[in-house]
């Protein structure tokens, strides 16, 4: 039995950055950019009107009071044909481009047409530059707009567009498999005969590994027989990580350790200094450069919870290129006295006091198999082997649901 | 032109929370519950062993000390069938029902095997009920395992499965549909020609719209021409909420104040006081009872950016049911000295100091044209209106990207 950081410690020595890929970029969210991405051309392409109104010489306007001959009419999507002298002007729609010759735009509100050809405007400050976007000014050719190793979010989607790019290298999601074992196991929809019970855990696992940034893959459930556990176990490790949840307790029927070693699985650890999740096994399978990584979850529902918001997680996290910062525990303020008790660290479901002061207080809680009790749950405080009382407004360590 | 809070006042009156519908439990992640769910029946539906080890008679065992005969094995997935009488014990695997007679379990590692017959047990303090899981006790047939109103989380998809449930009513993800409007817009891995620019505002906001908990639907760019915009209007308008990206200044070719019209799209408001941002519009279609909200965002990129923060992602959140709570804009404390100038309340983008302390800085930025330096903004923080000297650890509200 090894400790929760000794766990972290093997799980990070053998969870490596996934290779990069090309992918679309609109499904690439959360995932971390692989290359140094550069603008293809100058943004804006021109020099650009920024309101709706007129391109005029701004020393048209020196005396704030002007009228102007229109020359032609720029809307967004045309170019200017021609070139605005003094005492002309040319109307312009927001976004098109600034003409020859004209320095500035005045705003359409300042404006008032004289006839068909004229145009009266009465604008102080109308200085060189004024209401125009230089090109270049937002992104210049060749410079990078996005360094290799940003995370992306639907901002950085929206800049990858502007400078051509649908597709970008990406390290991927991790592709995470879930195959539940045992014979005890019935599917959701059935009703448990006696002695079964239905697969909750599957479900689970596959909506906590895409809350995790990982792409679930459901497996089903094999029962206690050699050839099917053979057979979905060798399925499964096509993955990135391998999800078995239950059947690595000591029980008679356990064949699920016998067929990983067939599998040539090489088990790192078994067994955490933890409540709940004691019985975690993390294993690894290396054929051909490629690295499956496999945990067993404890069958008990709240345990396989803990472990794999605890574990698997950092796993996922790992695999997917996250950082120290982005995979360390949250720190909440205790809201109200507790005494733990207990010679294992311990996971412990609590609720938000106030979320956004960040203090929480301990659910009533009747352990590990209540997992009705947990959809009171916001978040599990991580509390330290041994008796202790704790005092409100002591810091803890948390693992956010 | 209205204020901001005057904005969301009349999105919050007309965006009314979706209907109700079934659908599978592992697509309603974060989805809001419309029905009281039930168990179907106890959880454990009997009296459980807790422990891999040997179901017993707590009474045997009072010496701390005892010799048992096996009379069977009890493996998960299969029933007792034999009643343990004194000096009894039947062999048994976590999870698996405890036998008729016996009342405690003992560990497997506090016994050993006496030939093939016996087992010796040396543990102390093994009172009735030691080890085994009263059945009922994590959920009893009938009682409300999960509220209406209760967001799902992987947890509430477990406990779901554990009763039976793997369809359930919920209020669903808001359908949004994004229409790009503009002669200048061309797709993405296009080279623009002159005075034409890519359309990246369609991908972010596709990609805005999934963060939000909307489903997103692109309906790709509308040239200005009449018949092209009605027929994609149309279709946009068979959403929960339509997004039209620009074409709503007051340029000549703006047709699409006019489609709406004829759409019978009623207008509720055009331009807030805000920077950047200001032209933003909304309206509402209500049709046989089915109601699609529009809102119409300026073309430039940062100005969309900051309506659909603002804006468009609450009304997703109120037709998804979310309370007021979840609504609100972060609070953040500036981690240095700021001057904001301007007459209009403004978004300005910043980036954490500390992300655990909730500190931010204020960005360099060149203003709303400039999506590249965006790429950095962790938030948005939101000056009130009018020019103020703002000192560092001063509290100001903040948008989170």
């Amino acid at each position: 039995m090894i400790s929760i950081s000794d766990a972290f410690e093997l799980i990070d020595q053998h969870a490596r950055v996934l290779p990069s890929q090309q992918q679309a970029a609109l499904d690439s969210i959360d995932c971390l950019l692989a290359e140094d991405v550069a603008s293809d051309m100058d943004s804006p392409p021109y020099d650009k009107a920024m309101m709706d109104g007129y391109a005029v010489v701004a020393a048209d306007l020196a005396d704030g009071i002007a009228e102007l001959e229109i020359i032609e009419e720029i809307t967004a999507g045309n170019v200017p044909t021609k070139t605005v002298g003094r005492t002309q002007a040319a109307r312009i729609m927001t976004g098109a481009p600034i003409p020859d010759g004209a320095d500035a735009v005045v705003m359409i509100e300042l404006t008032q047409k004289v006839g068909e050809t004229h145009v009266r405007i009465e604008a102080s400050g109308v200085t060189p530059g004024k209401n125009i976007m230089p090109q270049a000014s937002s992104l210049a050719c060749g410079v990078t707009v996005l360094p290799s190793g940003k995370r992306l979010r639907a901002l950085e989607v929206g800049i990858l567009a502007e400078v051509g790019r649908d597709q970008v290298s990406v390290v991927p999601r991790p592709r995470v498999a879930v195959l539940s074992t045992g014979d005890e196991l019935v599917d959701v929809t059935e009703k448990p005969g006696p002695g079964r019970i239905r697969n909750s855990n599957g479900p689970m696992l596959v909506a906590q590994i895409a809350a995790a940034g990982g792409t679930p893959e459901s497996l089903g459930v094999a029962r206690d027989v050699r050839e099917e556990l053979t057979a979905k176990i060798a399925r499964g490790l096509e993955a990135d990580i391998l999800v078995l949840s239950g059947g690595v307790s000591a029980g008679v029927l356990d064949l699920v350790p016998s067929v990983l070693a067939e599998q040539r699985v090489e088990q790192i650890f078994h067994k955490v200094r933890l409540k709940p999740g004691k019985p975690i096994w993390f294993g690894k399978r290396t054929v051909d450069g490629q690295t499956t990584l496999v945990f067993g979850l404890p069958g008990n529902p709240v345990s396989s919870l803990v472990c794999f918001e605890l574990f698997v997680r950092r796993a996922i996290g790992l695999l997917a290129g996250r950082t120290e910062n982005e995979l360390r525990a949250a720190e909440v303020t205790l809201a109200e006295p507790f005494v733990h008790r207990g010679d294992r660290p311990t996971l412990f479901p609590a609720r938000w006091e106030d979320a956004a002061q960040r203090t929480a207080a301990p659910l009533t809680w009747k352990g590990s198999a209540d997992l009705a009790a947990m959809a009171a749950a916001d978040l599990l405080l991580q509390f330290p082997a041994g008796d202790a009382e704790y005092r409100a407004g002591e810091a803890i360590s948390a693992l956010l649901l």
